[in-house]
């Protein structure tokens, strides 16, 4: 008799695990239909971008991105919404930046560049010099302050092209955007011109945040992309004419910080109403283009993903939050007061994932957290399948949710395909039209179907 | 003493499958370096599309782009290159379309068609009729003869949105385009129109291949494709006005089959020869496009793989061969003529892999073949992971290599992101500038790793 009851539970237990393994299949089903035949996201963004555009720290643009976000939170049926105020830098980029290559006096030739966020402007008459091309922040110690000195430096190393992963190759050339400046400096060079982060030789230069760490302002030069095909240029010009000078003009400038506000929104739990899971992005952009992949995707995805959550077929049991961040682009100042405001008020955060990979396909998740939340939620990899969600990645989440880090249970990033992304960033190039409705969709459905099974199924 | 010795076994046959692996990995590492940063796809690309051009079956731009593979192929160190004859059907799209919606005498609204692959012409003056819209072929039955006589049937299913797999909507919604003109025949319909297997509302109308079937001459009636926004226009105009008249004009024309080529190159294999691993794709396409990513792709990655694997440091042990199928789009002549001279010769083939999911990001493959040969691939996994890719599915390969059923061991078809698939397919849509250089160069990476990993484990 024993057995036979023992039979019974098990095969009573195996059917209900099927049978919940089934409602869920089906609830994530409902998710991915919903997204991809009635889904707002691409509306939402065509709004974001094409109605308001680029919306940089301390814009009014920015501001007017979150006052309609904002406004189409309260539009959905949720149970608050509402702003957090944060102090935010403001750097203006001014007239359109000017450059050109003087091969010998009287022969220039126009190149395309954009000033760095965060340079300083040139004098008014802008700087004309020699140019040192270099690799490698490294090379200017080989190189000495006798060869820098009153010369402009040209930062030319190319992202690597073999890297499958395209982030990988983005932070391996990332130094050179971010501290160039500062490093050329302390050797004497009047300015610094980096190679744009594009895999793809075009036209556009790519703008991006860089920082003079700790220089004296007096010792501060200014600092601008150049596009990849004038990078070639240029470096086969030196080639050829290593005397020739390189003129540039910019009249960008850093103002106080200002006030800006992150938009926050959420459904309260019906059973523990005290967890949180986090689906944020950031709402602010660069100015070039009109941010659709960097970050409105993110945006809309993330208010897609609460649209998803409010409606009658869910109903979750934990919170299910929304952070649109200020500031991800140069400061991070959004979610840092985020963070202070969880740990101040000991918040409870499950997962917090955020979506800052451009409006692609999506592919997966990075995670950032311990071995037994990860093993948990690797479980769920079946449940992904049929929607082609295969990646699951260690070690990686988003630049806002990253400072979440000891306040979340698990943090992550939507990992999306992001061969084309580097066309787009930071540059003229990212804009509405660069972005495909259903990958978009895809997007928020995933991350969507992340957020409902770790409510549903919780993370221990 | 023969404890240790095993031990010793053991350990020296486990470092010496470590070292084997890792030497794999080190050479699948060269062929994504050679791809991505040597790699020929791209350019091979340009001139295929932009200097030739859509090269429909028939037509002179085929015999061109045949007669360019041919000579690019023997320009490098292969062992052999030599075309294989077909005869291919000939059909011509003649003079552009025409077509307008009448709404009341005079008031007409010009919309955009594409007369059908191997659709008869209208009368020169066109046709001019009243429209009955349908969802389903099944529903020309409901309707019966009385309703449809006289009439153009217009056919207006969308692709599924929430199928994730596209491959899989396209399925679902060809039956239209394919049989819908024999179909409608048969109750007296005058002419069909058929939406376009696009997912996105757009102006652009999508050809491909249609069949009358065993109809009589006598009782075919044209057929064309229609832009997704104008069959939501005219769909929205018959609810507002259902005796509203549609004209349509078209002048193509099927002539008698013509003399073609599969263009075919290999590589002999070092230790078993009479080995072969086939990679291919089709070099015809249709005619509105420039046949970028259907399938000029396929084309110039299968010329990829052979490239690669001519190159020192492979050397392969079976015979490496590459086939450019004529005449896929609408006959798969090529394919029937390589097939049946594989079954003449008895040619034994290992793997016979088609690129023709458009040249965006590769996420696998799928396979046709037995379960212990899927099974020795699937423990490959491992090899591809670094490089995203994570797809091996069951039960598909490609219309080409499909027709080797039987023959090959192994029959399989690269895998895509195919999402942005269908924009492009079989219209003006489908060109060079929709191609993105590192998809193209990654996607043939992807397949010589399956082709150097089949040539250098085996199967058994």
């Amino acid at each position: 008799m024993i057995r036979k009851s023992l039979l019974f539970f098990l095969i009573s237990s195996l059917s209900l695990n099927a049978q919940k393994e089934n409602g869920l299949n089906k609830q994530i089903n409902k998710i991915y239909l919903e997204a991809l035949t009635q889904g707002k996201s691409y509306d939402w963004l065509d709004h974001l971008t094409n109605q308001i555009g680029g919306r940089l720290s301390g814009s009014l643009n920015l501001k007017r991105a979150i006052k309609w976000a904002k406004e189409e939170l309260e539009a959905l049926p949720l149970d608050s919404v509402w702003l957090q105020s944060v102090m935010v830098p403001k750097w203006v980029r001014g007239t359109f930046e000017y450059a050109n290559i003087e091969s010998s006096p009287g022969n220039t030739i126009n190149v395309n560049i954009c000033a760095l966020g965060g340079s300083i402007a040139t004098p008014s008459v802008g700087i004309r010099a020699n140019v040192v091309e270099v690799k490698h922040i490294d090379d200017l110690i080989k190189l000495g302050k006798e060869k820098i000195k009153d010369k402009i430096v040209f930062f030319n190393r190319p992202m690597q092209a073999e890297l499958v992963n395209t982030f990988e190759a983005y932070a391996g050339g990332v130094d050179q955007r971010y501290s160039g400046a500062a490093e050329a400096a302390k050797y004497g060079a009047v300015a610094v011109i980096v190679r744009s982060l594009n895999f793809r030789l075009d036209d556009y230069p790519h703008t991006g945040v860089m920082s003079y760490g700790d220089l004296p302002i007096k010792k501060r030069i200014p600092a601008a992309a150049i596009s990849t095909n004038h990078a070639e240029l240029l470096s086969s010009m030196i080639a050829l004419n290593p005397k020739l000078r390189f003129f540039i003009k910019q009249n960008c400038k850093n103002y106080p910080d200002v006030i800006s506000h992150n938009v926050i929104a959420q459904i309260k739990g019906e059973v523990s109403p005290e967890k949180i899971i986090l689906v944020g992005a950031h709402i602010d952009s660069w100015d070039l283009g009109d941010g659709a992949h960097d970050d409105g995707a993110g945006v809309v995805q993330s208010m897609e993903v609460l649209r998803l959550m409010s409606l009658k077929d869910f109903q979750p049991k934990n919170t299910i939050r929304v952070v649109l961040f200020a500031n991800e682009e140069n400061g991070l100042k959004g979610a840092n007061t985020y963070s202070k405001s969880v740990k101040k008020d000991k918040e409870q955060h499950l997962l917090a994932i955020e979506s800052d990979t451009g409006g692609f396909t999506p592919r997966g998740f990075s995670f950032d957290t311990k071995e037994k939340y990860l093993n948990k939620i690797l479980s769920w990899k079946p449940y992904f399948e049929p929607y082609l969600i295969h990646l699951f990645e260690r070690n990686g989440s988003g630049a806002d949710v990253n400072l979440l880090k000891g306040d979340a249970m698990v943090l992550a990033g939507l990992k999306t395909d992001s061969q084309r992304y580097f066309i787009h960033h930071h540059s003229e190039m990212d804009t509405f039209d660069q972005i495909n409705k259903r990958e978009l969709e895809l997007g928020a459905a995933t991350m969507a179907t992340l957020v409902y099974l770790t409510d549903q199924l919780g993370l221990e």
